[in-house]
């Protein structure tokens, strides 16, 4: 089981379908396929063969797909980089995976450039893009020199099993250094399959890669779009009203994008102004979302909603909203309040959450564990960290350190990151509770809540929001519209206005940051 | 990844949902799992490891999805047997898969009785069903008492891997002894999971299982079906009436069917009587059928019409006939013409049409050539017969022995059995080609065009027909049919009506059967 069973089936059967769409460029999966075995042959030049890293710098443009494929032809090892880095943490991640070829995006010149510098190892450099490109400690060559004149059918590939190794993912570092995930061919083939068995995808559909390709939020969509024979439209960086335009321009059906990009859309003055016809389903995930505003999303767009909630080391889905059968029948509300629950249990994995003593708690959505999981699309540990391997996966099961109840009807509702829950004066509080009841505050467009060290109450509930364009509210009223919601504890003790909450490299609110501003 | 994968998401999200039918009999996925994890512990009990063999001897009955399910849960080896064989060839067949346990149904008592005779190393027998039991060589035991009683939670698994044996189904032995093809948790679980992605297969989904559970043209569903939270409807034995009335009854969605049964439910007299609004698809395959005959089927039963193709060496689809979007814009009768091709590759499988130089054909829907296969679905080979499996596996590529076209569009259609061309005076004739003609005439029911060694011609085309009910033919008819459509040469020289075409136990038409009864 590896990834070539997904683009050689779209060689063998969708040929002359449109493949990957970017600006005004198309191509065909023919087109597709002769380019990527045309990178693959080059990079094989290099000395790129199985169990070799590469790693990739860009934002989502077309070759991407074509880097991401023609490492998976030579049974290399893809190390996709967070553009958004210092050179220092590019450069740590780069070199703690050994890459010694580095594709990279010449709008990052200069960053790269440094990173280069401080990787000794990096032997070349495959400058994607149209920039001017500043000289590096590495033989540089231009991409589409790179893969000119060479053969256009792809080489053998040395046999592959599942359990080699695909990709690394570097997690964005909340904690301590990142830590490269581990993906096999057999994760990522299987969370593909998965994919297109839990969302219906096929040859009809359309995917817009918004969220960034260095993202599994994103990039698994790369392998189950093209098996299912989908087509793929590349927008290299988040443009609410582009992205709308594009939606209808390229009659889109399905896609995922991240909370604060879907939140810029559908608040978007131009909202109303394009057509969305195509358009069946909108995933989302890595923050909890309310059933309101679920419900403006579904009526602007005009398409389901599917929450979702994964991590890089599960490939990455874990929980999908989607109704069952007979759920279907509930009103519109009760409907929309399952949507926006973190969901049920995707069909390539199995998910408990269990006690501290790993005895699962009950389906009665009040009671709190950890959700554990384990199956054919969780890692098999981190690169070169069997100590943190260790911590993370027991007996078989992946901790993911995140804190759900249940219902009797299996979806999961997460609470809290373990490590973010508050407790104050005794008590636990849940800082995803508190920020729910927040953003049903007409005013706050972004929340973040975080205990902060406190004398008297041990940890002190801080929130910190952004508010939505031109209103305003003061502390008290966001504090009181808590207060009349939960119980009195959980209210924060203090509001801050901010312009911007910071974000890891996938779009999740760092909170690790944001206590270490207040810390400081 | 193993078959539990499937059960453990349907007792997980589906616990109250409709599970299994039969009859008057309903259960639950939850009471499902309670007998199915009794029935691990009472084979437990019993010595039933991981890795250690039993057989089933049963028709379509309820309990035959619990036993596929209790081996899985043990990480054992369940080796279904045809009930229509002869007791020598069953005793050969578990002697061969050395199984110690057998759960076989009293409708065929005497047989097993004389199997178990046979067979010394069967230390126990279980009898389902309610018919009398004679004594055997075996402790026995009723299956009910076997199971009353014990622990109603799946026991603790072993670790099962990819690569560990789940299931050995004797091929039908068109050639020499039957051999036991070796089918993997792995192999199993990814075809369900492809299942699923290919056929949206849903919990809304409802498959009646018509086709013998113990041949992969329906045992696939068990997995698939379940995994998706589907509802399971079993017939133990087919009456085209009972299976007609309980499409109506139990809102069937989707199921397989033999090419048998579906003629003789089309031509049902009481066809119209009843409401198949529920049904969305039927699925066959195992012989070729005329668009006519597609036809008539989607405007008897109101529903999509899939042609499958596979093997029990590759779990088994390696084809379906699912139209591509930009297909079904076409005129219906094109569209009708391509569903009733072998079909497009299944999601799960690479697969190639080859010329005996190991080159592809051309895809002009006019050369011939082998279809080879590789992929998670194929086999790792026949159960102690490496030479047969070095045979038929050549440098990773399944060679199935069947010979096809492909047209431009990636659609295959097999032409014949390597072994079943006839080479008469020089000339290559395909009887696949043949039949199809004689298919199209409306006399015919069934029909099998075979080549008889001949002097002068070297062998001659003859072809078999079983006339439509109180539908009279000719030879001579018959033969001027075929020659006002094909060439000359390839005509019938005779024909023979008969009342029965043999079949293997899968349904297949047993050509090496036919040639013997002429030849001896």
């Amino acid at each position: 089981m590896n990834l070539l069973l997904s683009l050689n089936k779209a060689l063998t059967l969708w040929p002359q379908r449109e493949a990957v769409v970017e600006g005004d460029l198309r191509l065909t999966y023919e087109q597709f396929g002769r380019r990527t075995a045309a990178l693959a042959h080059a990079l094989k030049g290099l000395g790129l063969t199985k169990g070799k890293v590469a790693g990739i710098i860009a934002p989502n443009v077309h070759q991407y797909l074509e880097v991401y494929y023609a490492c998976a032809a030579l049974g290399a090892v893809l190390n996709p980089v967070n553009f958004r880095l210092s050179h220092h943490e590019m450069s740590f991640i780069l070199g703690n995976s050994e890459a010694e070829i580095l594709l990279a995006h010449t709008d990052f010149a200069d960053t790269v450039a440094q990173t280069v510098a401080a990787c000794p190892q990096v032997k070349h450099l495959i400058w994607i893009g149209e920039g001017a490109c500043p000289p590096v400690q590495a033989q540089a060559q231009a991409y589409e020199e790179f893969i000119s004149g060479k053969p256009t059918e792809l080489p053998d590939s040395p046999p592959l099993e599942s359990d080699d190794l695909a990709h690394l993912y570097y997690t964005s570092g909340t904690t301590g250094k990142p830590k490269g995930v581990m993906l096999t061919q057999g994760n990522v083939t299987f969370h593909a399959l998965s994919a297109i068995a839990e969302l219906n995808l096929s040859d009809a559909d359309t995917w817009i890669h918004v969220a960034p390709l260095f993202h599994l939020a994103d990039a698994w969509a790369t392998f189950a779009i093209t098996w299912a024979g989908g087509k793929h439209v590349c927008v290299p960086y988040f443009d609410a009203e582009q992205v709308l335009a594009a939606i209808e321009a390229e009659k889109v059906t399905i896609s995922n994008m991240i909370p604060t990009m879907l939140n810029m859309m559908v608040n978007h003055p131009k909202v109303n102004e394009f057509d969305y016809a195509s358009l069946r389903a909108i995933l989302s995930g890595g923050a909890p979302i309310a059933p309101e505003t679920v419900k403006k999303i579904v009526d602007a767009l005009g398409c389901d909603y599917i929450q979702t909630y994964g991590m890089t080391e599960t490939s990455p889905y874990l929980t999908v909203s989607i109704l069952k059968e007979h759920l279907k029948s509930l009103p519109e509300e009760e409907q929309l309040a399952i949507k926006s629950r973190t969901g049920r249990p995707f069909i390539g994995v199995e998910l408990k959450v269990v006690r501290e003593d790993g005895t699962e708690i009950e389906p009665n959505d009040e009671e709190v564990g950890q959700i554990i999981v384990r199956g054919p699309i969780v890692t098999p540990g981190y690169w070169q960290r069997p100590e943190a391997t260790a911590e993370a996966i027991v007996d078989g099961w992946l901790h993911t350190g995140d804190l759900a109840v249940i219902d009797k009807e299996g979806y999961v509702n997460i609470v809290d990151r373990a490590k973010d829950m508050i407790i104050t004066g005794g008590e636990n509080v849940y800082s995803t509770e508190v920020e729910y009841v927040l953003y049903e505050h007409e005013a706050v467009l972004e929340c973040a809540v975080i205990g902060l060290p406190d004398e008297k109450w041990g940890e002190a509930v801080k929130a910190v929001v952004v508010c939505q364009p031109e209103v305003e509210v003061s502390e008290e009223e966001l504090i009181l519209h808590v207060k009349e919601r939960l119980a009195r504890y959980k209210a924060p003790k203090s509001v801050d206005f901010i312009e911007e909450i910071p974000k890891t490299g996938s779009g999740k609110i760092y909170k690790k940051g944001l206590k270490e501003r207040y810390e400081e």
